[in-house]
């Protein structure tokens, strides 16, 4: 038996007859199944759930809860496994409840500039859904991930630096809560002063707190213009300067990404593109023509001070999303530059300021130690990851890319930072959530979470040990 | 004995002791102090607090609920009692926790856009400590009230349309919590994915989770160009339907204030101007000279549409004052127009699609009653408030406004909206906030309430009943 067959905890007898009996085919135990429900895209290993309930609707989902509850065994929400943290990980055994099939677009309210989806649509889904209406949702984590799972770990990506993360663009919620019940958070309307802001409290609190089945996003009028270009650099350093000073200067860039020459190479070998394999800045302007202009020549400006050159316009739609296809898949052109590796991702965000300390004596570090790594930045945001590339089957090797995550995170804490823009907490920065916020805060932290969960049935291991 | 005197809650001996060893002079128990802490911009009347604590640092703070919590006796934070919801009442006695006096702007982080501030900071001083680096505040609710009260409320006001509100703005927290422990929250960079999120949580708990001792927020570059206009309209829901198509072009006007006829008028008295007695739009536009260029004519474009007329721009920095100090003066204005009378406020927030519906059916109920009233609003983002203005003297028109603000919030509710969009619930709109959340969403901010205040000494009695 190996690990990802070996059941620690195997369910109650009386739990799955009673799973049975209420979902029928919707709920399954075989190994397959659960094994494709016990991983995701981070690089840890646990034993598979010991079954998954494909819910349906909203009934299902506090159901399904309602029967883990008497059985006081664990329930994982899954949406499509993307997650780099292994929060759908069943390392306390348990059920995985798959909100994939949840994945109506239930309400689009253009005039608002609003959208309400089932927890299971996916990005790319939702912004086909309102194409029609000129409107788009521009939170991009880059993976085709779902509304809830992008709620549940506060996700963000390449556009958060114009339009913010989810815990900007999520107005309402529909939870199924630990106890089973449903319950709504928020309103439709743009601000609100009643009561706590549980919206807020269940946005990235990783599936602990209850299961999101129902999420209300911000839609934003598509650009009347929109303008994409590449700037290559004659080091790290000036890339980073330049993104410090359009910051500074208030330019509402859309997206400025940061790719080091390492990921260039392997972007170019997967996407088969011809990058000058320099450091680079993949941007995007929004807004009307004349602001894109203003826009564009004074990032120019500013590049070329800093060296920038070969400065590259893709102003068609296939151009962009060539682009930006090729920046999405840096991590997978990482993977595949080295066989058989996988990503050890660091996450830290720092204040726009502090960027260059952060990121270039980090630079130094992991290109001292040798170990092959991908670097890329959500840099207008002041957030970037290394992907150190280990090969799982040797643990010093998975030691050394901890040490430099652990080296990184130490300091983008001493510069006012965090170790986690946008991932979350997950299996992996439990340590990390404590040397940030300290003893007091994640107390309290556990405080609402035994509140609002007593039997410690929601996604059981994640975010701190209670 | 009159209400004001009567103390329905004396301390108990030992506590005035300990409090008044610990604090000497920073302790009172005058009347006159007290009473001037047991108001606020509110109707509501309550006897006051039985002592005041005029804290200066964290520590104090942190004493003060220590001593409090030790005799389980209620702490009240108090900025500069400018709540319109009678949050700072002390109905059930207790402590007011006096952070005024906790006013310094403890860093300026220009070049990445925060500062952080003492709790006790007001607004105006904040933008007169940031105005050398040429960047600015923007939320602006009217008062001129303390970070930490504007914090606890979730407050905004008239920038909120282009900058959002507290929620947005606040980036991290220092809280004394209800065990008189000092917990920090978030951090200074940009986004965040560490753990539950603390800090929109105690944004807009009004004071029941903990005393706000220190505030970081964003700041913005002031815009190189600012435009302020004035347009008339001949009906409210001219200017309304205007003020919709602005928003759903997605034009990022930075304000859009509605005034009724009634309360131009009674500006125009109040502040010596000579306003067409029209109802109006008072607006402001903020960018590149380009961009305000192209924002203010298509405005214009559009509110022509609809019979605006008048439009009248105000573009130096004494003229936008003029006009800015009038519509915050609104309140004042209409309270001096009845002499001795109270302005009872609503503050419903719909999504922008319903606000003529919202609106306009209002204004109707508000004529037909016959009460005296005073029409305002944050019209870009769905939210306005009435002042039915009421002799205090006469039960009938506190009951008379009641009901029209109880038929206000239904509508708002089934049009999707909000009770309170600026605020807060405080001790008016707990069943409104039990309609609009449902039992089953204020049972899990009761929840957490009673596990981070077990003994419920935070500012009891205010948001929801325990």
């Amino acid at each position: 038996m190996n690990a990802s067959t070996h059941q620690a905890h195997p369910l109650p007898a009386a739990l799955i007859a009673a799973l049975r009996q209420r979902f029928s085919d919707k709920f399954s135990t075989a190994l397959v199944v659960r094994e494709q429900h016990g991983r995701d895209e981070s690089s840890f290993a646990a034993p598979p759930p010991a079954a998954v309930v494909f819910t349906e609707s909203t009934q299902d989902v506090a159901d399904a809860v309602k029967l883990a509850g008497e059985f006081s065994v664990p329930v994982i929400p899954f949406g499509v496994g993307t997650s780099l943290e292994g929060h759908v990980l069943a390392i306390q055994g348990g059920i995985s409840v798959d909100v994939s099939r949840m994945n109506q677009v239930q309400a689009i309210n253009a005039e608002d500039l609003t959208v309400t989806v089932q927890a299971g649509v996916t990005r790319k889904q939702l912004n086909e859904a309102v194409k029609s209406t000129g409107l788009f949702f521009p939170i991009d984590p880059g993976a085709d991930a779902t509304l809830g799972g992008m709620s549940a770990t506060r996700a963000s990506g390449t556009n958060a630096v114009r339009y913010g993360t989810m815990r900007e663009n999520v107005l309402a919620l529909e939870v199924v809560s630990a106890s089973g019940e449903v319950i709504r958070t928020g309103t439709r309307a743009k601000k609100s002063s009643a009561g706590y802001d549980l919206t807020r409290l269940l946005v990235g609190s990783e599936g602990t707190l209850g299961v999101i089945t129902e999420v209300t996003v911000k839609l934003y009028p598509l650009p009347e213009a929109i303008s994409a270009a590449i700037c290559s650099f004659p080091s790290i350093e000036a890339a980073v300067r330049t993104t410090i000073q359009i910051i500074q200067l208030g330019i509402p860039i859309a997206r400025v990404e940061l790719i080091d020459s390492n990921t260039v190479r392997m972007v170019n070998n997967h996407s088969k593109l011809q990058l000058k394999e320099e450091p680079l800045l993949l941007m995007e302007f929004h807004g009307s023509p004349a602001s894109v202009k203003e826009q564009a020549e004074l990032v120019q400006e500013i590049a070329a001070g800093f060296g920038g050159t070969a400065f590259e316009w893709a102003t068609t739609p296939e151009e962009r999303t060539r682009l930006w296809t090729a920046r999405h898949n840096a991590y997978f052109a990482a993977i595949q530059s080295r066989p058989g590796c996988r990503a050890i991702s660091t996450d830290t965000c720092v204040p726009i300021s502090r960027l260059a300390d952060c990121l270039l004596d980090s630079v130094i570090e992991a290109d001292a130690s040798g170990i092959p790594y991908f670097l890329v930045g959500h840099v207008g945001d002041g957030n970037f990851h290394f992907g150190y590339l280990i090969d799982p089957d040797k643990p010093e090797e998975r030691e050394l890319a901890e040490k430099l995550n652990h080296s990184l995170v130490t300091r983008a804490l001493s510069l006012e930072g965090t170790c986690t823009g946008e991932h979350g907490v997950g299996l992996h920065k439990m340590d990390f959530l404590v040397s940030e916020a300290g003893e007091g805060a994640v107390e309290m932290m556990r405080t609402i979470k035994r509140a609002l969960d007593p039997k410690n049935i929601m996604n059981p291991g994640k975010i701190f040990r209670l």
